[in-house]
């Protein structure tokens, strides 16, 4: 049985920032995370197991220093943090930070802001913060279609690691309703990449495997893909949920980590999978 | 049988602003117009009995005033005038000025312009002419996937009767390509009016007579638009054309001018398809 990793799999670079800042930093104070660092139950409980919690709001914290993750938070938490006297150390994915730029500037500009995104995602929420709650969230075509404008100028981000092909409609539904529709396209590249990779592995494997947390939009997004292409598609958040039976009689496996999985995750995930060809065998 | 006339039929804002530009300044001083006045013979023909000449340049008129039509034109064409010392009277659509404005503007602004529409259409040659020639002109997604830009920011004006739906579609290839995409929605909104008039009309009707020049662009849409509903339709330029044959045991008929189709050609084919009818009775 052959094992291919695709192309693109694991932490993207902003996953990897923050879990670097972590460790830099929970080595010269002690910190906790504000919300779980990323969408990997593996990774937040290792760092459990270190002493950096994850705590929901600032005023849990019993420590002076707090991380922010890579979703960015809204900036009335800067001031929180200040009036606190709590140190934040700032691990907001630099993509992230343009959507919440732009989002800002096109507020101060006198647009009406639609974010293209989840209302819920932490990093949609962190936008919306940046246009003091201003900004209209969007996540599908009839939404763009119904939500209320109240100008004929309409200033447009989307969230990293939306689906561009929604996006795009969003925005066609704002442009019957505006003069002017400016958009952001402030996705991220790598969520592209690594959805192209995938697509290419499902066409040279029999199956795949796609590892990541299952309360990862990405994750679940990748899986999705997978499938679609007609192959056979598992996800798993860790080695444990494998079954030897997905691999009876098959040639080509793929693996794909999602931005929030670690590498070590994926190679566990190899050597299980290499471990069943070999009990298989005896 | 019922003749029922379209909601929205004839002349739009623009062309009767013009017509009646040429008529009163044609009284006060002799005119000849920059180009065929609007896109239907019959009118132009008119025009011609009346002494005011279609002339595909400046220097061709012999004549000390020029009308610019609706579809506008470059700006070269007013320094040229003044050098010859031509009066100009500018009949420019006041949507179409909208469209020159927001390119200027646009390539002001340093953005990469694209003007969406048909690159040989006189008002889209006007409005190219308003960033020096700089603009890029698309008419189909492919095009927009494919020309070569040369920044990240993209600035997009549309000409003001072309479809939505490619317009559309063509933003969508742009925003893969750029990181803004600044999109003036600059279509004439008597072009969606008039459009689903049609629609409306076909639905109610058994055959409908679409009236206006066969080198009219919004006339041809008409006519492709309403036979998409699966009624019977006909483009035709003059009653001359019309087939007593086509009215047979018909009840209802819907009749539709396009946007340079003057009210009396409409009433013209009325009155013929009443004769029709009178002619079978007798």
């Amino acid at each position: 049985m052959r094992i291919k990793i695709a192309d693109v799999s694991g932490f993207c670079f902003g996953v990897e920032r923050v879990i670097e800042l972590v460790e830099k930093k929970s080595k010269e104070t002690p910190v906790d995370t504000l919300g779980p660092l990323i969408h990997n139950p593996v990774v937040v409980r290792e760092l459990e197991k270190k002493g950096v919690k994850a705590v929901s709001s600032l005023k849990e914290t019993k420590k002076k220093a707090v991380v922010i993750r890579a979703h960015g938070v809204p900036p009335d938490i800067y001031r929180e943090a200040e009036n606190l006297n709590i140190n934040l150390f700032d691990g907001t994915c630099p993509f992230v930070k343009i959507v919440q730029n732009m989002a800002k500037k096109l507020c101060e500009d006198g647009y009406e802001v639609v974010v293209v995104g989840k209302k819920h995602h932490p990093e949609v929420i962190g936008v919306v913060g940046y246009t003091n709650g201003k900004a209209l969230v969007v996540s599908s075509p009839e939404e763009a279609r119904s939500i209320p404008l109240k100008k004929k100028r309409v200033g447009v981000v989307v969230q990293t690691t939306f689906r561009f092909d929604v996006f795009a409609k969003c925005v066609e539904e704002l442009m019957r309703r505006a003069h002017e529709v400016r958009v952001f396209n402030t996705r991220c590249s790598d969520t592209d990449r690594r959805q192209e990779a995938a697509i290419k592995l499902a066409k040279e494997v029999e199956v795949v495997i796609v590892v990541g947390g299952k309360n990862s939009s990405n994750t679940r997004r990748l899986y999705e893909l997978t499938e679609k292409q007609g192959v056979k598609a598992y996800h798993i958040e860790s080695p444990d949920e494998l079954k030897s039976s997905w691999f009876n009689g098959v040639e080509e496996v793929g693996i794909i980590g999602g931005a929030s999985t670690p590498q070590k995750v994926v190679e566990e995930v190899v050597e299980r999978i290499k471990s069943f060809e070999i009990s298989h065998h005896s």
